[in-house]
Formats: structure tokens, C-alpha cells, sequence
């Protein structure tokens, strides 16, 4: 369980280790990430520590979802800066043993928590900023695609995009609006057809990525581009971001049973199945 | 008063200085603003001299629409050409005193002529050149965005952009609709939230300016533009402007009475009033 | 007529030449598009073949629609290029002829021929790749904004674009919104309003080509492009594919009787009909 809550302040927190006087950088821990809140700055971080890849589990997704509620609510936190604990990898996107050879009950609430972690980050009023310091494919690259701005460490060995098409699936509606809204129509149209996982140069040049910085000044830059976001007063610049981002939100919020009724349909279907135990195979072979 | 008028012709204007045959280049100068209409090249040229910085106030913003709508109803009149009369700015955006302090039903004139002027230079026949030769922020850079081409003067000390989150105000959807038309979305939604002011070479960089020219050929680069625009037959060219731009229009006209609520709602609230007042405290003191 | 046919297989059509086996590369000619499906690779590549020019007459039309259809039933075809067996030329567009000095339902018939053609390429389930080896103004350059993918000629006299308002005429709203969604707002608003043709180098820059090679490598390099797109899933590309172009394909598919009624209206004004003769009187004195 979390060791603070907005909840509780003020007073300090009963939940806090008794003893500690009031911290200005507070922590709390969960299984799979770890957030750091600078209270002295309103910044946030929140670091993905689940390995081997920082999959999207059902679990990692709630604990994600909650985390970003608790900042959300939490007058301390203006800004959250995203980034993994583990070394070459970001996340690598959603896990494929959640869509795989369960019931339908389980995939349901599977693609929910999907759905309420990108209407968490995406809608977020508070600014987000991803440090890309490893490969980010998949839904790891839509996490990315969902905050403010975008650093990637610049290794041409990390690659980032939407490969769902190479494993045979689909991304749905709102992550292709949310990539099209990052990179383009065009772009985002090619890079989906072949499930492109674009380099951390040719993502910077196609505007997946807005900048390149070497991997050891990554966490230096993120608090540089936050502490600019932050200079300016957060009324304005949330209502701003609403108006740019509401339009794609609000399809998903009125498409939402829908669209988990799609995910069921077609992640269950044999051949998909099929498509995806192939795959683990294969990823099975590799790590070999 | 005008000193000429699409109606009076032919015969000759009685409004005419007598005495002057029926010249090339009519001319009418206002307060605000100076039309020189060349009939020969059917290019008028609109200038804009409101010292000391071309803000936008009540009084320029109603010239303005009048000036725009005369010669859209003027046949001798194909292009306008908009600049500065001033060195340094373009036009500073709307008149901050005119939002400031003063009655609801003084906010919802003002911004019914903010939408009567975008309404006319967004949805003008014309070609629409703006030679942008000076700084530009916010409504200025609106006027910019809504012409059909920008050249800007290739000074790095001017500057660019749609800056209203810095004042802690939001710009309309129709400011933003714009603006995404021109630099896409991407560049829409972290330059608005910033409140982004960006130099010559950024703008042009980033599509938020077609050219970039020495100030000193800026007026020639404008004629020689406008002249190329000029050689295509207008109707087909009008109709396919109206092709590209009827969505955004049509979103204001319908929703026009509710934006005005909106902004009259807005701009009142006294935590608003109270940045609006550090702001321009702000620029006086800069100014001594 | 063609030379095979989807429903004659297997058996061997009765309609092949009798003596030759179940050849890996089945051809069938028509007058106007030679078509080679290599099964092999299941590529099919469409050469456009009428002199002097290909353009788009209501016969080149009506064959080409039949034979995506044909392709796009066949299970052995999983991707179609198209280029052109005539120098220096890929298609000049729609055949004036066929818009000039005819009757109403002439016109109707015509442009419901180059609706089914769009419809057909840009809603096309098998991957289309143009190896543009030619100039290709206004409905040449439509397909191939249609295709998935567009390599060109580097040869800087080759041209490509939307210029039909150079002939007085506008293209029409899914013209306009496939090459929006290629080329962005801002390049398709002024690039339509002048009727531009731009130089190979200059559409590469705009993105409205993908890539550029040397002429003799075009075929080669469309081959190498194609195979990259076929080692996908065809069910996750074309799902994706869908999804990306469904809106703009619905927009016609539902306004479809009204656009043939716009067309109708629009080209039979007399205006229309005197800009057109007038063009086609400049083209036929070129041409001594």
C-alpha cells in the first residue's frame, strides 16, 4: 500500500514511518513502480521497475492508474516525469500472457485497465514528460505518445513504435488517434501497416521522439523541459491541453463498452490466438 | 471616413479629391490602419499604424473588418498584403486595457469584433499576404496565421507565436484550429501550452512562416508572391479556399453566441482580472 | 477481355492458352493496362499503356476499376504497382475530352467512373505501391496520393501534384482529403489553391512522394518495398489499413449521388466549358 496520500495532509500522514519529520521528497513503493515526489519542485517520478521488460500486466496497469490518480490529486504534484528503473528497456508494452488462453471475463477487464491507464496519462492536467531510456514498443510507445513531451536516450539500438500489426493484432482507435496526433496522418498510417519500431534517430526525425539526448543527461534533461512547463501558471495551460486532447478522450469515454466488447471479439478469436502463442514461442527462443 | 467606395465606381467618386483624375493607386487612410489599393495589379496594400505597437483594440479591430470588407467587395481588389507601418512589430495582439477592468457588456463587443475581424481575413476571397516585420505574439500572430502565405523578416530578434497561456489566458478553438491547420498538431499543442514566442528561424522551421526574407526585401518578396497567386484564374482558387477552410468558419459562426459567453465568463473572473493587471503592470514597468 | 479470372481456379482456366501449364506469372492485356501477376510472390504490377499520354478516359477508368476488382478478389494477389509503359509520363489525369462539349449524363457517367477508381485504390485491401516514372498532374497525381506508398523517378523535369486550378476547375473534397492526409493542411491548402506542380525533389521535401531513386531502379526498388509490406500479416494490415482511411472513404461513399450532381453542375456552366476549351487549344499547340 502507498505511503502517503493526499488524503492525509495535513496532518502528516499516520501511514508515514513514525519518527520522520514531514519530507519534502516523499516516496511510496508498490510492486512494479516507484514514485518520488519532489515537493519542493511539484515534480513527480514515477519509475517502472517490474522486470525482465516492464510489461503491462493487469497488475502493473492498476498500480499504474492508482499512482497517477494520487498525483493527480495531490496539490504537491504539478508534473510527473516517466522512466524506467531497468536497463535498454522502457516498457515493452502490454503483456501478451494477459491475452492469452484466458477467459473472456479476464480479457474484459484486461483492456479496461488498458483504457483507464491512457484516459489517466493522456487526460492528465498535470504535465507529463517521458524519459525514454530503453526500447519502447507497443503500449510502452503509447505511454510515451500520451504525455507532454517526449526525450529519448539517443542509442540507435532503442527503438520505439506501434508494432502491434507484426504480432498480428490491431491497435485500436484512440491509440492511432493519439499517433497521429504526435507524428501525422502519413506517417502515422505507413508506421502502423508495418508495425514500424523505429530507431531513436528516425523516431526523432519523424516526431514520435521530440528530442535525443545521450542516456547519462536523459533524467537532467527531463527535469529541465518539466521545470519550463512548470513556469507557466497551470490554469491556462491545463484548459489548453483539455481543448487540444478532448475531442480523442471523449471518443473513447462514449466508445468505452464498445470498444472492450471489440478487444474480446478479437483477441479470442483462434487465429488471433494462435498469432500470439507464435509469438511468445518465438520470444521464448530468443532469450535462449 | 473612406476616401473611396466600391460603390461610387464608375462614374468617378464624388468622394474623390476633385480636380485628381480616376488615379491607379486609390488610397484611404483611417486612424488606425493605411489602404493603398493598386488597380493596376488589383493588390492592395493594408498597413498598420497605431503606435506604439498595433494592439488590437476595439476601435483598430472595427476599422480593420470595415477596411477588409471594403475591398472584398471592391472588384478592382484580388490581394491584400498586410504589414506593419511600425518598426518592430507587427502587432502586438488584442488591447489587454479592453479586457481589463471594464464592463461585461464592453467584454462581449470586444470579442465580437475579435471574431468579426478572424471571421473576415480567414474567410476572405482574397489572396491574403501577411509581411510580418516585426514581433507578433497572440493576436498578432493570429492575424499572420490567417492569411493565405507569411513572409517574415529574417530577424531573430522578432518573434512568433500564439502566447496567451503566458498571460494565464486560453486561446479560443478557433485561435487553435487555426494554428493546428498551419503547424499541425503536434507543434499546436506544446506551443499553445507553452505559450511558445518563437524566433524568425524557429517559426520558419516549424511551418508557422512560409519564408523567411531580409527585412529590407520583405515588401518586393510580398508583391512578387501575391502576383504568383494572382496568375491563377480566382474563382477556382476561392472555391477551393473555401474547400479547406469552410469547416473551421462554419464552427465559429455556429457556436459564435456561446464563445462570446465563454470569454465574457472567462475574462471576468477576478483571478484572471488579477493577472491580466500583473501583466500589464509587468510591460509598464519594462517599458520605463 | 482478360486472360484469367479468379473463379476459374483451381481448375485451370479454360480460358488460358491450352497446352501451357498453370504458369507462375499469369498476364491478361487489355487496351488501355497490362497487368502481370507474378503468384510467386502474389504481386501484381499494372502498366498504365495508352498513347499518348495515359489519361484518364472514361474506357482507361472503367479497365482499371475492373481490374483492381479482379486482383482484389484473387487470393493469389497480395499487392498491386503501379506504373506507367510509356517515357516520361505516369498519367496526365482525367481525360478533358470526356468533360468538354459532352451531355449531362456523359459527365455523371464519367465521374462516377473516377469515383469507383478512387474508391476501389484507396479503399484497396491489397498493399499498392506507385512507382511514379513520369510526370503525374491532377487525377495522375490522385492515384498515387491513393496508393500505400509512392517511390518516384528522381528526375527533377518529372511533376507531380493537384493542379486542377490551374484549369479553372477545384478538385473535389476526397481529392482534397487524401492529400491532406498525405501532404498535411498547410502544404494542401496552398498547393491546391495554386494548382501546383512540383518538381520530384520538391514533392519528395513536402513528403508528398515517400522516396526517390534513379529511374532504372524504380521497378526494383518498388519490389524491395513491396516484399517489406508483405511480410505482415495481410488480416492486422488491412484491419489497420481500414481503419486509417474509412472516414474518408464513407464521407464519398454516403455523398456519392450528390458529388456526381455537383460535378454535373459545376462542369456543364459555360465558363467551365470555355476554360477547358481554352486549355485544350494551349495543349494542342504545345504539341506542334
Amino acid at each position: 500500500p502507498p505511503a502517503w496520500d493526499r488524503a492525509a495532509r495535513p496532518p502528516p500522514s499516520p501511514l508515514q514511518p513514525p519518527g520522520l519529520p514531514l519530507a519534502p521528497c516523499r516516496s511510496f513503493s508498490n510492486n512494479k513502480i516507484q514514485v518520488d515526489l519532489d515537493e519542493s519542485s511539484g515534480v513527480a517520478t514515477m519509475k517502472f521497475k517490474s522486470p525482465p521488460v516492464n510489461s503491462l500486466s493487469l497488475e502493473f496497469l492498476t498500480e499504474f492508474s492508482i499512482s497517477l490518480e494520487k498525483l493527480e490529486n495531490d496539490r504537491a504534484c504539478r508534473g510527473v516525469i516517466i522512466t524506467s528503473a531497468l536497463p535498454k528497456i522502457f516498457s515493452s508494452g502490454l503483456d501478451i500472457t494477459e491475452m492469452c488462453g484466458k477467459s473472456m471475463e479476464h480479457y474484459a477487464e484486461f483492456w479496461r485497465a488498458v483504457q483507464e491507464m491512457w484516459l489517466r496519462i493522456y487526460g492528465s492536467n498535470m504535465v507529463t514528460v517521458a524519459a525514454v531510456n530503453g526500447s519502447s514498443p507497443a503500449g510502452g510507445c503509447l505511454i510515451a505518445l500520451s504525455c507532454d513531451y517526449r526525450i529519448m536516450a539517443e542509442n540507435p539500438k532503442f527503438s520505439i513504435g506501434l508494432n502491434e500489426a507484426q504480432l498480428g493484432i490491431v491497435a485500436p482507435f484512440w491509440f492511432k488517434e493519439t499517433f497521429v496526433n504526435v507524428v501525422g496522418h502519413r506517417t502515422a498510417e505507413s508506421s502502423l501497416q508495418l508495425g514500424s519500431l523505429h530507431s531513436a534517430p528516425e523516431a526523432h526525425r519523424l516526431g514520435l521522439v521530440d528530442e535525443l539526448v545521450p542516456e547519462e543527461k536523459l533524467m537532467e534533461k527531463a527535469a529541465a523541459v518539466m521545470a519550463q512547463w512548470l513556469a507557466l501558471p497551470d490554469h491556462a495551460r491545463q484548459l489548453t491541453k483539455t481543448m487540444m486532447r478532448k475531442a480523442v478522450v471523449d471518443r473513447l469515454v462514449t466508445h468505452r463498452e464498445e470498444d472492450i466488447k471489440n478487444f474480446v471479439t478479437f483477441i479470442s478469436k483462434e487465429s488471433i490466438q494462435k498469432s500470439l502463442r507464435t509469438y511468445m514461442e518465438m520470444l521464448k527462443k530468443k532469450k535462449r
